[in-house]
């Protein structure tokens, strides 16, 4: 199954507007990387020129979320793909919602770093805000980088990542609720983190989102609510069938 | 612009298909819908077996979404629908996500309602969940009824009442904090409330960005990060287009 190479399309220019959506999410994708990674920055170092940066910045992420939509629906309003290019279409218009809202978290992290500049740095949750922090944006970048080559060990990868990450979340939770109740005066400092961690938690969802579009991609199977054992399943099914 | 019937269709069978995914659609709406009520229904009343049945019942939304967008997928395959089709097909599409996700925050709801169970209910915050709980339900009811009848006021209406949730949303998290503060023994029993609440304002999101499909399907723009001043000039201008 050859998704990448377009060339058997009669007409050219379709071929150069798929290319196009795949370049403009790969574009999206970085610019949701950069709002993620300096929100984590702004969070960690208190830098609230940053965090303001980043709250700005959002409005990139949703503006390019409308322009890639649009050129999706051109292509099949006019184009009406098939089969492998009607499931390219389709999966970046859903990886362009989880952009938007990857962007979204983004800018709830700098909100809570900017508050936490005015009411001085929390006393505890920077160690678990720069671990899980650094695991989610890998995911993120990982997720991204499968998309680009429908890599489909690297998008599993991504998947299970998620797992971890939600445990550490858990984790990281009981501990702030733990520091919360012997330090009272902490309490709206501490849950300045907790927000945050909860919006790097779900920005890992995002990513595992995007993750399963690659696997959905290269093998047409909807494995959005399948386990991981499920989609483990799937993919040594797809190496049985291509004769490895 | 009539979209709502889809008599000019060559093919009688196309006209059933289309008409299928707006049922299944207001079904998986509905169900949504019932876990979301049921959800603030047992953290009211601190009902653990209720809880338990949203929890289990979260999967019967995940597969309406899977089979809703596998048929979505089938008719842009099949029947290429260009205009108003294409876009009720993308809308449809859309909206099952949200509709997705508004089972998630429920299921979210239902399981700190069963941690209140084990740990005895909160001393504060119901009167809020209440509140905040009717207006997010009548926006979700809404928003689907919105999308059925293609109802640009009643989607008007629901993504102003976003903006009223937002406000009660932030007051009714400052006065839990202040609540956590005066009484650092309820901290745990509090947060599960306040997880709940985001939640709640979650869904509201969620019934918004239904109500913003809605205006996309019948002026065909893109009004999701559009203002509300935006949103009714949009309203205007089509109400002077059709020269009332």
């Amino acid at each position: 199954m050859d998704i990448t190479s377009h060339t058997h399309h009669i007409s050219q220019q379709f071929n150069i507007e798929l290319d196009d959506i795949k370049t403009h999410l790969s574009e999206m994708g970085g610019l949701a990387e950069r709002q993620v990674n300096d929100a984590i920055m702004a969070m960690i170092d208190v830098d609230v020129e940053k965090a303001e940066q980043v709250v700005r910045g959002d409005h990139k992420v949703n503006s390019m979320e409308v322009s890639i939509d649009e050129e999706c629906v051109r292509i099949l309003a006019k184009r009406q793909p098939a089969a492998g290019d009607l499931r390219l279409v389709i999966a970046v218009t859903k990886a362009i919602t989880d952009l938007e809202r990857i962007g979204d978290e983004a800018a709830k992290i700098a909100r809570q770093a900017m508050a936490l500049g005015r009411d001085g740095a929390a006393p505890r949750g920077y160690v678990e805000m720069r671990h899980i922090g650094e695991h989610v944006s890998r995911m993120l970048h990982d997720s991204l980088d499968a998309f680009a080559r429908l890599d489909l060990d690297v998008a599993l990868k991504v998947v299970q990542t998620d797992r971890t990450v939600d445990l550490e979340y858990s984790t990281a939770m009981r501990e702030m609720i733990t520091y919360m109740i012997e330090d009272p005066r902490s309490i709206t400092r501490v849950l300045n983190i907790m927000w945050s961690l909860r919006a790097l938690e779900r920005i890992g969802d995002h990513a595992r989102n995007i993750a399963q579009y690659v696997v959905y991609l290269v093998m047409g199977a909807d494995v959005r609510h399948g386990s991981i054992e499920e989609i483990e399943e799937q993919i040594q099914l797809e190496q049985d069938d291509s004769g490895a």
